[in-house]
């Protein structure tokens, strides 16, 4: 059991239309399909980059869209364990997608936690019925969107520069930092007067469809606004930083495994043991050197993967103690998440740079496309500096100061 | 939750003579009061070394000597996981003692594991009612004792060094591992032609009571023998070695734990920050590079936690499949141990070396003791190597193999 | 002195007909002023691959090919440690036309270190006068080129693959390591039989113009082969494995030096300070985190310079030594190249992965092009298996076993 | 030559009367035949602990009190090279001692640099003269030590904790950090007044004869004070702290080599393989992950040979420059010591930890005495924290800001 790679037990969620009458939908077994087919496109797509519709709409066939949606809106209720699960094995195979799945959640999840019930029916129905997509229009970094009140809402106007998933997507959630305690909303991307610029050209992660939104003098209705400025949030509402950091997470813990498994396959059947080993030395995998290295991949892998497991438990928990989750409580899960976080990180890093010297000159063939493991977890782990998460964690262990609400931590 | 170093909830065991008519034992309680005590004395004792004779008392008065003998045999009948937690916490204090206390309960699971009914009622109940301490003449690696057969049994010859805890035991358990398919035996330490001589004289865990056990033509009658020459072990009596891995895992990390508190407390209290830190660093615990460092220390303690406790869970699911146990599964317990005994080693030696970096020079001074965490697990993480541990975890993750049952693995 | 990435002090080398009349060449300021150009392009080429033909001819311009020739043959006769000077600069900016000016110095230095007197003349004198670039067929991994015995020679026959800079070559070194004690050969590249197939692609160090060299039944003069079959190489003659491997050391050491550079430029002017930061962290240079971790790239660069200059001269005296040379005192230069080369490899791999840690989600903007230097250093560095140089290192500073003179060491 | 942990050519000093007449005074010959006889009593000398007495007597009897002291005084005028070569010898057999003798040498140079041409004279030559050993009350963290103005001289009250090598010195340098620009005096340590409390316990370097030096009033003559309150330091004068910090790195080098040389001696004499390894294994210097641990040792410590080396040429060249010293020249020194000390530091600390998983678990019998090298190493470079010297490696090397003169910078 505590070998495998896809050790995620099949979540028994929601029946699904997608799923066959006698059955139930099967999550983990529907991300494990998507992720094969994503598989044997992921090395051309790489290197292509744009925008990804198939894969989009290949992600909304296989009924993922609805996870994060409660049952009672027609969704499929999954926990964060599942979803989490989800986002890892897609992850695997293609990182920038898993991405885009992942923070579709979070946007669902935005509205879960700061919406009312009737903006939660009606946002969440319409998702769970019309495999809604959602992307991101909220990077807290960029102070160039501003809110202004206006006769039954506001005027929003200015731009969101890195917003993952924008491309393509049917909503967006935008944030205005700057409104006294920000303001959250949500709009549909092709709303008059709403463009999404698809400027997004790293070298890593090419397919998480992120670009600029520009907002020309867009009116918002109160009706679509989750977080009015000046309300507080509570600490169940900035749970949704943690959503975030748990989809981070699980990103980059799949990139990691996904990098493990093809180092782990290529040894078995392309590598060459070097000429200098012993003569005892039949294959790669049994270099003595070969040996050692795997087993300290498995030991970056394994507890990122038992911490992130139990980081996403925890989320649930709290998701369940509802509005009375204390502030003690919301720290917590922040600091069991950020310590999954790092251990994910430093794993994705170390193997999608390290297996090379394992499987040798040969495998850095473009066709193999073995460097998107480091380049995608290169780009995904600067989300936010690690470093701060290491402050956080290292000042809690050492006083308890919880880390601070914020969109990061 | 996932702060505590003391996450250990109580596990109700059975209802011991030691406790209170109203109440139940309570082992982890027990275990703290004791580790509590030990602290007290534990520079002290570190420095003067000798024979632990009144703490092995207060650890048979602490009821913990009968953890691992079954309740129909009027012990405990506590499961791994508690014995575990028990052996962190005591290791925590003082690795020497810990150390005695697991090893004492890896000899009652090898009667567990090799004897007869009939031997394990009789040693067994024994131990539960006189309170008998164990130690170990087993020594895989001294091939000094040669067991030859004789009527009746056998006569034993020769040493065994490096026997933890004999000093001051009251029964051995003796392995000649040059016998066919090994034999393993139990001896009263004070029978006649047994001797030990108190010959340890490491610079850490010095209070292990370890010597060398010499068998001056000892006879052995065949109801002291638990495994007889010539007889195949089965995978379920192979477990022994899993009982003695998880052992010392557990010392590692309550060692590392140890350190980690130390740390802690002293730069709570004790530490200044450095003068050119900047002027907003009141104290040592505001110090930006220390917060980071503390949590890098976190994120060596927590997933050696995670893993040691999920490899304790691992081992009492193995005893619970008695005679079924397979080779593959017993392989995959060994794994799981290997995995986070490799963590809890790594834990201790680097917060017990580093920790100095962060609570400074004043720390060394020898009233503090500090150095005792770094001596203690770098004497201990020796027991055998853990490169070819790493290569066992490695070639296991590359092709499946399990590891091969020895004493070590 | 010891901060500067360019301390490089300008060798006086022989006057050279690219000079003004008034001055000396000066190999460094050369280097430089190529290195300047290269970068302009070097992210764009990166993209493309393909022949580096203009960029060859620029280097063919820049004088730089004749550095290696002695004197008396119309060269330069520059001495290792410019060489290595040279190679090292050009790296910082590319790292696959480094490779290139190195490997044709290798294959002067087999002319040097392995053909007559007459031979050495022959070629090499035609080699500065008409600017001759050499590439390598050596490839001492692939078995598959045959060189049969015939009259007057040999013929050869078969392939070699990974032969860097063989496409668009003048000259070509072929070597046939089943021979008896091998037999190294040079060839013009457009002789009738060769062909050259530039089926390099991989993810790093796009233009080295490698490719597979195939010869159908060439006819092989003996006054074209530099070392017959059946000649015991001298210690002398297994230098060239050393200058192999000094001129891997420097490529990998520019491409550190290039992301160490780059790394700082793009915090200086670029980087935005974590918000997170305490407040008087006015630019992204004085946060605490970004000055300890660009204080450790320091300290990767600073000893992998110091230990590849020192490798340099050992190599220069070794070469002064002429036939003198021993066992021992070859073993001693494969030592220190070996040991400047780990540091190296550590160095351009780290910092080439790390920097970003520092830079931010900003700088992985395709337009930059940073991740070429860790994807050049991830396919330079794999070479030759760096476990099996320090394997030689370690053997060495055990029990004082000298390397085994092979084609990596 | 670039393998031996011995590599100091013996640098010819001046004529000493120590030496026989014939002859030539050989500082290097001389340290290594002291720390042959410091090295057969350093096991027992660390365990007893206690002032050195007899020890300081065979400093004093090898000539190598007057290494410092100009020729012009009496002195042998070595350069800081051939002293540092000389504590770093001394610290593989004995860190205490070659902290102690260092600490001296750091007195001398105070001398000369804060000292008037006529206190030179007459403090220096009477140094050479009575080889009088100097010892440290400096200490700039302890402000306890006031000095007040008065007729012809100032009164001294208070004290200075962790003073090195004040117990039983003849000499000691004593500082009032916080008069304006500091104070710096010389005074006999027997001087009516003075008292010395021999309370250092720490967990190492325990011979360093550090105590608490109390001054009760004591009268300070104005022919005593170095540099007196008020003075502005000059660039030169500030050297001062780059002696101790030379010092400091060439104990913890000594260190490292120490448990090199110990690790190396045990691997080829007492080790035994272990079992699991392969067959072909006969002995412990024959097992691939001893050999790869082992030149992973090597590259811990040639790099800080060299840039240590490199320091102590920078340090020298410094001293020439005399009162022609700039700011800049003053701050490059100080960045090569410090980078020559944290890759000390780091060398002394990891394989004074780590030479236990190849030596085993045999190796750590108190007899032996391994762990002092880590005990010493890990008190002795708490001297000042290796975060901040990382910080000014790495600020410098992003922005050129030269370490501020400090008593550690």
């Amino acid at each position: 059991m505590h070998l495998a790679l896809h050790p995620v037990p099949a979540s028994p969620a929601s029946p699904a239309h997608e799923a066959p009458a006698a059955g139930r939908y099967d999550p983990i077994a529907a991300a494990t399909d998507l992720a094969a087919r994503l598989r044997a496109t992921a090395v051309e797509r790489d290197r292509a980059g744009g925008h990804a519709a198939s894969e989009r709409a290949s992600i909304g066939a296989a009924g993922l869209l609805a996870l994060s949606v409660p049952r009672e809106f027609g969704g499929q209720g999954a926990d964060w364990k599942t979803i989490a699960d989800v986002v890892r094995i897609v992850a695997r195979a293609d990182g920038a997608l898993a991405h885009l799945l992942g923070f579709h959640h979070l946007q669902v999840a935005t509205v879960r936690l700061l919406g009312s019930a009737r903006q939660q029916r009606r946002l969440l129905t319409d998702t769970a019925e019309r495999r809604l997509f959602w992307g991101n229009a909220v990077n807290p970094l960029d102070k160039r969107l501003v809110a202004t009140p206006t006769a039954g809402g506001y005027i929003l106007a200015g731009a969101k520069g890195f917003a993952s998933g924008a491309t393509g997507s049917d909503r967006v959630c935008a944030w205005d930092p700057l409104a006294s305690a920000a303001l959250v909303a949500v709009l549909p991307t092709n709303h008059p007067g709403i463009a999404v610029q698809a400027d997004w050209d790293a070298f890593g992660q090419r397919q998480t469809d992120s670009g600029t939104v520009t907002f020309a003098n867009v009116h918002l209705a109160e009706d679509d606004v989750l977080q009015p400025a000046g309300r507080v949030p509570t600490p169940r509402a900035t749970l949704r930083s943690q959503v975030a950091q748990l989809v981070m997470t699980n990103v980059y813990l799949g990139l990691a495994e996904g990098a493990f498994e093809a180092a782990r396959g290529y040894l078995r059947t392309d590598a060459r043991p070097w000429f200098a080993s012993s003569l005892d030395v039949a294959g790669a995998t049994d270099d003595p050197y070969v040996q050692h290295r795997f087993g300290q991949f498995r030991l970056l892998v394994r507890p990122a993967q038992a911490l992130a497991d139990a980081a996403a438990a925890e989320l649930d928990d709290a998701f369940a103690r509802g509005a009375h989750l204390t502030v003690r409580e919301r720290g917590e899960v922040a600091l069991a998440v950020a310590e999954a976080k790092v251990l994910a990180h430093k794993a994705a890093i170390e193997i999608g740079s390290q297996m090379f010297e394992l499987t040798g000159a040969r495998s850095t063939a473009a066709r193999h496309g073995f460097d998107r493991f480091w380049r995608n977890a290169r780009v995904q782990t600067l989300h936010d500096p690690v470093d701060y998460t290491l402050r956080d964690i290292g000042r809690h262990a050492l006083d308890g100061t919880l880390p601070e609400p914020t969109a990061y931590s």
